[in-house]
């Protein structure tokens, strides 16, 4: 055991989980007063009930001895035999259950990725329903046959280093879904939605920046050099995104705004093209999940099967700027798979659940906003 | 010196001192529009105060040579031979300025918490005063006895590994005196005050959680394996009260409410019964420290005698559950005796400085609210 | 390479970065409703436009090999042969990238810092090519001086251990160099202007406290007995800052304000004087940049002679009571030599931006707040 390692995975455990709270005002900045809460909770409640799921059986359906190639037997239920004890396999130098902690946090800000593209619109009950068996059905499997020790598509040779898979594309595709079922808000393409408060924006736009140096550095699994790539290589993209984000609207709407900059910040470039094609296509993706996870989460994926290079990581693979194509015929093949499974699981999933729950609130409940109706509470007082 | 640890304890320290900001936030957010600067100030200035004490007096008395197992002398008045270099007796692996400062975060949050309970209604001036003396007569002993070497509490056994007796005890006991002498505030129990800003109280439960790692994974005092146990074992009872607590409210009211998940992350199940409870008896804890901290303090300590285990931790002890009877009983007389002293010493203290300085505002600075009244700005403009 | 000095500067930059968001929001609560996102903006935006500069140009210049003590080279031109590998000169017990990243949150700081001085009052577009061309005309040839190998006044023995002179005092003379030129905002000195929001300022304050363990625990560059010295002594200094700027207000106006309290915290004694002198000087520095950074820079740079003593820092030097006069003479030279150079530089530079693009909004803008006018958005909808 290692004890570097562990102080700097549990720093970037910590730095995870407020990703939570930073995403909750993230998005509850962009929606109406009348909403905070419900739009904040749908992050919140998250941490509660999928760290549940995940001591219980998410960590051992993700990570527990492979059952060919497809999922982790239940062996490891509540986290038996998972002890202080540094797993032969996976994060070596650190007890498991630094790694299993560190791993619930990933677990846990998947799904409420998700809510930024319904928001304003579903019942509480039944999100936290479909939250709890998206968890199950999508993220374990998907986690297990990528990072698990045994998972087909890792065995294949797909590389997703800090969830441009098993967090980004799963979550842009189950938001696809969720939006084709439920629909737009009520007014969509007619009134204006103004940001209720961008300034409570812009502070989750910093806590997740400051966090997502746990999210990637932290996935090197130890303080070492790949950990160090990964933490400039993190402020350069934000850095570059919210660069790139802010030019174009300058350009193309005449002034930057604070809102493209913070987005650009969390997104990127080609996002920036990913979110304006949202009007064309006229869905009503609330808060822009699908153009920024699961555009971001595709395209980065595949150029990692372009730029990586040996040289950067010794530990990692050459991609196609360094003369391989295989690599990027696997992370096409990553892409597409776990795309499409994510997309028909959720899809399958919210339909279920919205024909005997009924996802989305009443219509007086909308025009009354999420915090009253579903929890009889308002924001400011 | 370890210098994985000394990494490791200065994160810790820099998220215990968060910790009183979150705290500020998770307050002000719950009190009326009126009085949001005054409960941050409360806070905030500990900061200062208690600092100021504790590297002057606070340090030295609480954990340089022992005096009959009572007190630490004053030795080490003003960091007198607190160097660098690793104390002999605390934290032997890192220096003992780092052990010290993180120590002096605790001794600031906890006269912080206990300004939950007279909220909205206390003068600043006799309330500095107040937090002063607390922190010399009831902070600084009762952490002697329990943690200083030499103290009689921790000889006799009694064990607290972060807080659970010298943070939380303590401060429920002051908060059930103080409320008992101040009074609940104008119009308890007739008016409805309605929470002026939770989005706020959710980003300090936020902050709150975050810091909390370093509470409790830096009361380990390396990155080691107790680190990283109690590291999960915090993630797990916040994760946990939050649902309970959700729960709850979803069957008792119907609805489940933001500032349940907030209120139960922070406290825990056997707290809402507990803050339940204060309707019955009448009294104004206006944002339920003897409920969260005092109830939850002392049944976490009595469960330690119940769970505890040399399997988890080899260094620790045996509960009951283990078969050993002898810790229940020293837990039980550590928070009879932690209780019962910082109840009487609050008491007394209250009264007098009430008596003598007036503790409660006016009516007419009560109805104008502490922000002008106490500090003459507004939180608001 | 170390591990754990690695795991400490990585924690440590990701909190330096996070005191950049912190400090839009300590300033963005203290100007007026209409002002919220555009002061938030131009601290958000360094994040961007100086980490490109940085990787750029500002490292090599600042910590290339040196030209005649007065400059890096371009041998690092978009950081060319800076990788994993630690550099033989600087912290040479982590990866040069991190060492690189680190340091970059201070370049991107330090701008951000010089808009509190003209808040409230000048155009975006001027504002980036202003901070642009400062980044590479006054902070990198100063922190060449001071802190690059060979660098002329670092030669001379001129000491700066976290940016007293490279931070502060640069920022200080820019501020007050364009306050000269930009002038006062309209009804300033007539008009009240009130903080539209002082929990916002509140919190700011608490991420700035946190990440300036980072900044200033940090720069020792490795977890060790110096990194544990800055911690402390930087919890020290803030809580001495709050305590006496709380006590001068509560004397002289009657009541202790918790923007006080904030300002305190940031800024120390000496500033409190600084800032007062202000109104007498009749100079517009909105948040007080020249009080809070220049002065206190300064004050900081030359007690350093005064103070500094082997006996605390055996890599050190000895100051005046340790017996030696000498270094508070480099101290001066420095103070002087960085106040001048960063004063004269910015002068020009605003004085010709300010001829040819117009650094200052209209008067209608003014009027209308730089929300809508230079962003077409309002903080609170």
């Amino acid at each position: 055991m290692n004890a570097a390692d562990t102080a700097f995975i549990l720093a970037a455990a910590g730095l995870v989980l407020l990703m939570t709270p930073g995403l909750a005002l993230f998005y509850a900045g962009m929606v109406r007063s009348n909403n905070v809460l419900g739009t904040i909770m749908q992050s919140l409640i998250m941490i509660s009930i999928i760290s549940f799921e995940w001591v219980y059986i998410g960590y051992t359906m993700s990570f527990g001895p492979d059952i060919g190639g497809f999922i982790g037997d239940l062996s490891w239920f509540a986290l038996k035999g998972v002890t202080t004890a540094p797993s032969d396999t996976y994060a070596t130098t650190i007890p498991q259950i630094v790694f299993m902690i560190y791993q619930c946090m990933f677990a846990v800000i998947t799904p409420a990725l998700i809510t930024g593209a319904f928001a304003e619109r579903v019942r509480f009950a039944p999100f936290v329903v479909f939250s709890l068996l998206w968890a199950i059905l999508v993220y374990n499997p998907v986690c297990h046959w990528i990072w698990g020790s045994g998972g087909w598509l890792g065995k294949m040779g797909v590389l997703d280093f800090a969830g441009g898979l098993v967090v980004h594309v799963t979550c842009g595709a189950a938001a696809l879904a969720a939006i084709l079922v439920i629909g737009p808000r009520r007014g969509y393409g007619k009134e204006n939605f103004m940001p209720h408060n961008l300034p409570m924006t812009m502070l989750g736009t910093g806590l997740l920046w400051f966090g997502w140096f746990g999210f990637n550095g932290g996935s090197a699994l130890a303080a070492d050099n790949v950990a160090a790539t990964a933490f400039v290589a993190t402020h350069l993209a934000g850095m570059a995104g919210m660069a790139m984000w802010t030019i174009m609207e300058w350009i193309k709407l005449g002034k930057p705004t604070t809102l493209g900059a913070a987005s650009g910040a969390i997104a990127g470039l080609v996002c920036y093209l990913a979110v304006s094609a949202k009007t064309r296509l006229g869905y009503d993706d609330s808060l822009d999940v699908v153009g920024i996870h699961g555009v971001g989460g595709a395209v980065g994926t595949l150029l990692l099967g372009v730029f990586a290079s040996r040289a950067v990581n010794p530990g990692g693979v050459d991609g196609l700027i360094a003369g391989a194509t295989s690599q990027l015929v696997s992370q096409f093949i990553g892409v597409v798979v776990v795309g499409v499974y994510a997309f028909v699981v959720s899809y399958v999933l919210v339909k279920v659940i919205h024909a005997t729950m009924g996802l989305r609130v009443s219509e007086e409940s909308e025009v009354q906003g999420l915090d009253y109706a579903e929890h009889s509470e308002t924001a400011y007082n």
